[in-house]
C-alpha cells in the first residue's frame, strides 16, 4: 500500500487540539469525519487492536462534536428527534439515541449527554445532526437554543483505563457508574467525565471544553500511564466491528430504518411518545422487516485471505450474489485475529437475512459460503473460540 | 512528503461511478467531501493548474450532491433557505444561492438548478443541506418531498472544454448560455448539460443520472479528447483561489454571514423576499460589518517560501498577529505561479480589513508585510502581472 493515496489536508478539514500531537505520534491514516479529522491506525489496525485490549489508549475523538440544544422546548425537540423515551432520564445520564425521520430512517446515532432538564448534547456520529435540529426548531417555532459549543472529547480506552484515570483525575472516577458521568476538576478546571466509548474494553470519555487544559491532560495522561505502556490510538476497526459496535455511515446509513439496523431494543415503541418516527417505526413492526442488519462470518482460515493486487480501497467481500442491488448491502469488514475469520456485516433483504447462510463474492473471483449471525456477533454459536 | 498519512477508505466515504476511473489514472491525493471521496491532484498542484489553464480535463464531482427539493411547497422552501430573491428564475437556469440561517450566517452556498416551476436541485458543497431542508420542512409542515437523487456530476473543464463536448453533444452545446442547461441525448439518455463548473477557464457540467451510461460518457469523452490532450482532474486550488472562487469550509463556514463572506452581490435585501435571514441580513447591512472576508497577498518571491520541515498540514502563513483569534480568520492559501506570490483569504475584523495591509506569521517563524486586496484578486492594482 506503499502508493496509497493521501489525504489532502486543507482548513475545511477541522483540527482538533490534539491533532498535532496525534501526528506527532505517529498517526498513519486519516479519515474525515464531521468534517474533522480522525485517526484510524498508528502501528496497524491489528497492532493498535491487540494493545487496546491489553492496555490503554488515549483517542482524539475531537470528532465527536456535540449538538447543544437548550431552552424550555429543549426536550421536546430531542424527543421529537429519537424514537426513545427520554422521559424521566436522569441529570447525569448518557443514552444512546437513534435518531429517525418521519419515515423512520436513520438520521444519527448519537449518545445523548443530560446537561440539564433544559439542555441537551447529542454527542454525533457523521452527518450535520445540528442542521436538522435547526430546520426541525425553526420550521415549527421552538424556543431552543441550537448550536455547536467548543468541545473535544477525548476518549481513555482499554482494561487499564481506570487506573491511569485515577492517577489523574483521583478515585472519584471509579464512582463513575456505566454510561454515566461526573464533572471532576482538572487544574481548576470542571470536566465531565463519563464512562463510556466507542470499545467494549471499558474506559471513559472527557468532554474537553478548554483547551489549554485539555492538551495538558491529554500530556499528563501520557507520563502517569508511561508504566501502563498507554499508547495513542483511534477506535479500532477489528475491535469495535468484533464487539458489534455500529458505525453510522459504514454498517447502516439514512436509507435504513431503526428497526433494519436492528436498533429495536433502543427504543420504545410500547411508549406514547412524541417522536417525528413512531408511527412510521410502529406501521413497519406490526408489517414485518423486508430486510435487516447481519453479521456474516466467512470460512475459519489461519490469516488475512491475501489478494492478489490490494488496490486503493479493495476489500476482500465484494458482493452477495443473492441480492439485489436495491440499496446499501455491504457494510464494514475485517480480519478478526481473534477468531481466525473474515468478519462483515451487511443489511439482506427476507428471507435471505433469516437463512443460516449465503455466498459472497470475493475480490478475486471466488465465491465462498459465509454464515449469517447477529449483531454482535455470536461467535460461540458457530462453534468459533477466542484464541489469545 | 513521502510519509504524508494515507486517507483510510471505508464504505461510509462514498464513492462516484467514477472514482475507481480516477484512482486508475493515478490520483494521488484524496479529499472527503459531502461524505464521499474526491480526488485533489494527479500530477502536481502546479501542473494540473497549467494543464486546465491551456487544454480540458474531465473532473469526477460526483461529491456535488443535489437536494431535490418538490412539491408545491418547493419554492417556497427554497425561498425560505436563500436570501437570493428566486422569484422568476427560468426553468433553464442554474443560479448561484447562498443559504442562510435566521441570524444571517452561512449553511451552504450551492448553485441552484430549476428543474421545473415546483422542483429544484441545490447543488450543495460540504454540508448536509439536505437535512436542514428535511427539518425546516417537517417543521413547519411543507409540502414537499426532500431526498437526495443518484446523480454524479462531471465537470468538463478547460479553453478545449466546447470543442470536446461537441465532439460527443453535438453543436447543441455550444447554444448553452452561461449558467444555463440543456437536456441533452447520448446513447438514448437525456442528461441535464450545464455551461457551468468550478473554475474560470469555461466549461460544462454533466448531470449524471444513469450509471452505465456516464461511465460510457466518461471513456469516450478520453478517448475524443485525446488529440486534445485531455487529462484527468478536478477542482484545482491554485486556479480557484486565483480566479477569488471561494470554498464553503475553507474561507468562510457556518460562523459567517452572507455578508462577512462577500456574497452581498449574490442576493436580494432590496426586495421583499421570505427568506429565514433577511431581516438579520438587512440589519447587519444597515449596522455595517465588523469584519469581512478579503484578499492576502504576500511580497513577490522567485518560487515557493521553503519551509525547513513541511509536516502534514503545514501552510505558510500561519497567523495573522494584529487579528483576536475570535472565530476563523486564516482562510485557503497558495503559491501562485502566475503571478509569483503566496495568496490567501482572511476573514479580519474591521478596521484592520479596510487597511492597505497587514503583518503575517510564516511558519518558519518570519513576519512579513502582506497586501490586503479583494476577493477575487486585484492583481493589477497591486502591479502584478501575470507570468504566462
Amino acid at each position: 500500500m506503499s502508493n496509497a493515496p493521501r489525504i489532502a489536508i486543507s482548513r475545511r478539514l477541522r483540527k482538533s487540539p490534539f491533532t498535532s500531537r496525534a501526528m506527532a505520534q505517529g498517526a498513519k491514516a486519516f479519515t474525515v469525519y464531521n468534517h474533522m479529522l480522525l485517526a484510524t491506525e498508528f502501528e496497524s489496525l491489528e497492532y493498535d487492536y491487540w494493545h487496546l485490549c491489553e492496555s490503554v489508549q488515549v483517542w482524539d475523538v475531537g470528532v465527536e462534536r456535540q449538538v447543544s440544544i437548550k431552552g424550555p422546548d429543549a426536550g421536546k425537540l430531542v424527543q421529537w428527534m429519537t424514537p426513545r423515551s427520554i422521559e424521566g432520564v436522569a441529570d447525569d445520564r448518557c443514552v444512546y439515541l437513534p435518531l429517525a425521520d418521519e419515515n423512520g430512517k436513520l438520521i444519527n446515532d448519537p449518545v445523548g449527554i443530560k446537561i440539564a432538564e433544559d439542555h441537551w448534547w447529542l454527542s454525533v456520529a457523521d452527518s450535520d445532526v445540528i442542521l436538522w435540529a435547526k430546520g426541525l426548531a425553526r420550521g415549527a417555532g421552538l424556543n431552543v437554543i441550537v448550536d455547536e459549543p467548543d468541545v473535544w472529547p477525548l476518549a481513555i480506552q482499554g482494561p487499564d483505563a481506570e487506573t491511569l484515570m485515577a492517577r489523574v483525575f483521583g478515585d472519584a472516577v471509579k464512582d463513575i457508574r456505566f454510561f454515566r458521568y461526573k464533572r471532576l476538576a482538572y487544574k481548576g478546571h470542571s470536566f465531565i467525565v463519563a464512562r463510556s466509548g466507542w470499545s467494549k474494553q471499558g474506559g471513559f470519555e472527557v468532554y474537553v471544553d478548554n483547551v489549554e487544559k485539555g492538551q495538558a491532560l491529554y500530556d499528563e495522561l501520557f507520563e502517569k500511564g508511561d508504566d501502563l505502556n498507554v499508547r495513542p490510538g483511534c477506535p479500532n476497526l477489528i475491535e469495535r466491528l468484533e464487539s458489534g459496535l455500529l458505525s453510522y455511515g459504514n454498517d447502516m446509513d439514512s436509507r435504513h430504518s431503526v428497526l433494519e439496523s436492528g436498533l429495536g431494543a433502543f427504543i420504545s415503541l410500547d411508549k406514547d411518545v412524541d417522536s417525528l418516527s413512531h408511527d412510521a417505526l410502529r406501521a413497519e413492526a406490526a408489517k414485518g422487516l423486508s430486510r435487516r442488519l447481519v453479521g456474516l462470518v466467512l470460512p475459519k482460515s489461519d490469516a488475512p485471505m491475501p489478494l492478489a493486487e490490494q488496490p486503493f480501497g479493495t476489500e476482500l467481500v465484494e458482493a452477495i450474489p443473492q441480492q439485489n442491488d436495491l440499496g446499501h448491502c455491504l457494510g464494514s469488514q475485517c480480519w478478526s485475529p481473534r477468531y481466525k475469520v473474515q468478519i462483515a456485516t451487511a443489511v439482506l433483504e427476507e428471507p435471505l437475512a433469516s437463512e443460516a447462510s449465503c455466498e459472497v463474492l470475493l475480490a478475486d473471483g471466488r465465491t465462498v459460503t459465509a454464515a449469517i449471525t447477529s449483531v454482535p456477533f455470536d461467535f460461540e454459536q458457530l462453534g468459533l473460540k477466542a484464541q489469545v
